[in-house]
């Protein structure tokens, strides 16, 4: 990245060589080793991209302006899509420079004056989600899954091995950390109710994920394969896929799930840079039978460990490392018939459920379909969500030299319905 | 609408008091009765909107330059997104004011040098697809799925007749008519197959359906009712719901249809307002059993007939007006749980199927599975889509004053797979 023609040419530094003069706690799980990148409200209802550090936001906008890095205009941008659409080089570049900023001492300065508090600005939704995908890749979740909306039957169906099962969203309705969550309405037949009824959903859920950002663009008729998944990948958030499930349970039969889904997803402020989880990576689990070649991978999973913490009480701490299909064969899937990404486009892992109780990400799991309440800190039990609860997911993967990379939180609280 | 003020005000003139200046029989189906918005490509690579009339599209980023209507800039987009977001008001106030400017000689000079011929242009996809949800309203559709897709089951599932069943599809690869598909590959396996296997779909089809635009916005967590359609319907296109059905029949259990749909759906160029509809509105099918309260509606179907052409022959007819679910009933219950809509949500209808063969709107229901192949004009037979095949849909609606009103085609080739 070169510096403008007008300011001294200086020989490129090196992070590591040079002590940071932010003053951020080794263990700060925020600090240069992440860098994740949001939108934020400055507090006039604009909105201006930023980069988290610390308990800070540096203002990548202004940053731009001052000739400080480099990025063809797309800091200037309300959301981030015009900046992923740039590519991985320019995500490299761009990294390493701020990087460089935020660790030389002679940049100090000019680059102190662009970091606003975080507790002074709004995160807001930090890219506009193109198509919105939800996939199905653990297997514990699956067979939970299965056993409670299909008994008597074999909870995983004949494909779920061969395939990454996954369905399409709605993408607009997909909102930013801190958004309330208004109670959906809709339709419900339990099976020995002579008809259906609406009201008020009574098996308000969530679904812990991990969601996958497509930065760069792809063709329409040329799929991707596994190997393309560094290319056009830009980011991870937090993901909170919210259910209704006796509307799911109604509605879902042969086409799978519509309003029991499409009220609320919720996501982090926050994109973690994937450049900022190279250390994270782990063995994804073998896959047995062998995967068709279009699927074939290096077995790359990520060891994000994510914190379901409901009215302040932690009841489940989901592994995502142990989930069978990886982000890159659901990227060569999810493009395998030519299907074309788009910059935005937003496909999350579906609920990471482990192989124990206090590993589930859903609370039908939880509550296995809400037959076995739990007691919360405060004395009282939980089946579902009620008016009032408030659920936040929270996550940590491996980072640089020993450092921890924080996850902004998914958090909602659940309002009565308008109607 | 209002005239700026450097021009001499005159009374508002009525467009049927006055003899039209254009040349146009009176049995043309883009009369003035009909006006369609569309983009187009000048030649130049850009993208404007304009109004199809006849054989000609009518310039509105240049006529609302030239002073000539006025839609808050709106018209300068490169899509209709922002000119539908601004609401019936304006969707009003802008089709009287295009009738007038294209009855009223007084405009004859000012008007016809910004008519183009339609040869010359190359029509675009004429909004940005936010969401897009495909239902499934027809009932012989959905009873002859269920035979060829679960065959020994009841076809119809207990919830049809008391939901509008649907799900949402990819909206990033919505393409406009006339782009080439390449033919999908994909993961099948029959039932008596060990094992699943990939490669090009050997049953590619289409889906006959009218697709229906959202102009104005709602708000997260409040419902629309069924009244509320014309306030938020903008207009209509003709959609072609593309579909691999091997690929389906693997993947849809549990969540849906993905992949076998997911590759590319087809719309017409030209958006026909509803307005241009109010002469086509019949009797919807009476319900029984009858509906929830939300879905209650007052049973307004559309005499929309459609034609499907395979490589030149009409091989089929089917029926918008037989619907079991109307376009009020699908947004009520879309937003039930309180999910938004956005300008450029996109809903189609499913696949339109009369109860005859030759109205059916797949060619799974033409040939039965591919058990009774069709013989087309050419001699050739034809089960599912070939390389090279051309399908094109197109439809006429009863217009004003004894009008048709006429929708754009939807056409595209088939390609071979490119990997």
């Amino acid at each position: 990245m070169s510096e403008p023609s007008d300011r001294p040419s200086r020989p490129a530094s090196k992070p590591s060589e040079r002590p940071s003069w932010l003053e951020i706690a080794a263990d700060d799980p925020f600090g240069v080793h992440n860098l994740p990148y949001g939108a934020f409200d400055p507090g006039d209802g604009s909105r201006r991209l930023g980069a988290r550090i610390g308990d800070r936001v540096l203002d990548l906008a202004a940053l731009e302006r001052a000739g400080l890095v480099e990025a063809r205009g797309t800091l200037q941008a309300a959301t981030l899509n015009p900046y992923m659409a740039l590519g991985r080089p320019y995500w490299k570049a761009v990294r390493d420079r701020l990087t460089e900023l935020l660790t030389d001492q002679i940049f100090r300065y000019r680059v102190e004056r662009l970091l606003v508090p975080l507790a002074d600005v709004t995160p807001g939704l930090p890219f506009e989600v193109g198509d919105y995908v939800d996939f199905y890749s653990s297997q514990e979740h699956a067979t939970n899954l299965g056993r409670l909306f299909r008994p008597g039957s074999p909870p995983l169906l004949p494909n779920w091995k061969h395939l990454p099962i996954g369905y399409h969203g709605r993408a607009g309705t997909v909102v930013v950390s801190g958004t309330d969550i208004v109670r959906p309405n809709g339709q419900r037949k339990p099976p020995d109710a002579p008809a259906p009824t609406f009201g008020p959903s009574q098996r308000l859920d969530i679904e812990a994920e991990v969601g996958f950002v497509v930065g760069a663009p792809s063709s329409l008729g040329t799929p991707l394969t596994t190997k393309d998944f560094y290319e056009y990948e830009f980011g991870v958030v937090l993901h909170n896929d919210r259910s209704a499930r006796e509307l799911q349970a109604w509605e879902y039969q042969p086409l799978g799930p519509f309003l029991g889904k499409s009220f609320a997803t919720s996501v982090s402020a926050w994109v973690v840079p994937l450049d900022a989880l190279a250390q994270a990576r782990v063995p994804a689990p073998e896959q047995s039978p062998p995967v068709l070649p279009y699927l074939a991978d290096e077995r790359t999973g990520y060891d994000i460990r994510i914190e379901v913490v409901w009215n302040g009480t932690v009841v489940s701490r989901p592994p995502f490392s142990g989930l069978y299909w990886t982000p890159a064969q659901q990227l060569a899937h999810l493009t395998a018939n030519g299907a074309s990404v788009r910059p935005g486009d937003l496909y999350a892992s579906g609920t990471v459920s482990g192989a124990k109780r206090a590993e589930v990400g859903s609370f039908i799991e939880l509550t296995w379909g809400g037959a076995e309440p739990v007691t919360l800190a405060d004395g009282r039990t939980r089946t579902f969500l009620e008016d009032g609860d408030t659920v936040t997911l929270t996550a940590t993967a491996p980072g640089l030299d020993g450092t921890v990379v924080g996850f902004g939180e998914v958090v909602g609280r659940i309002q009565p319905p308008r109607r």
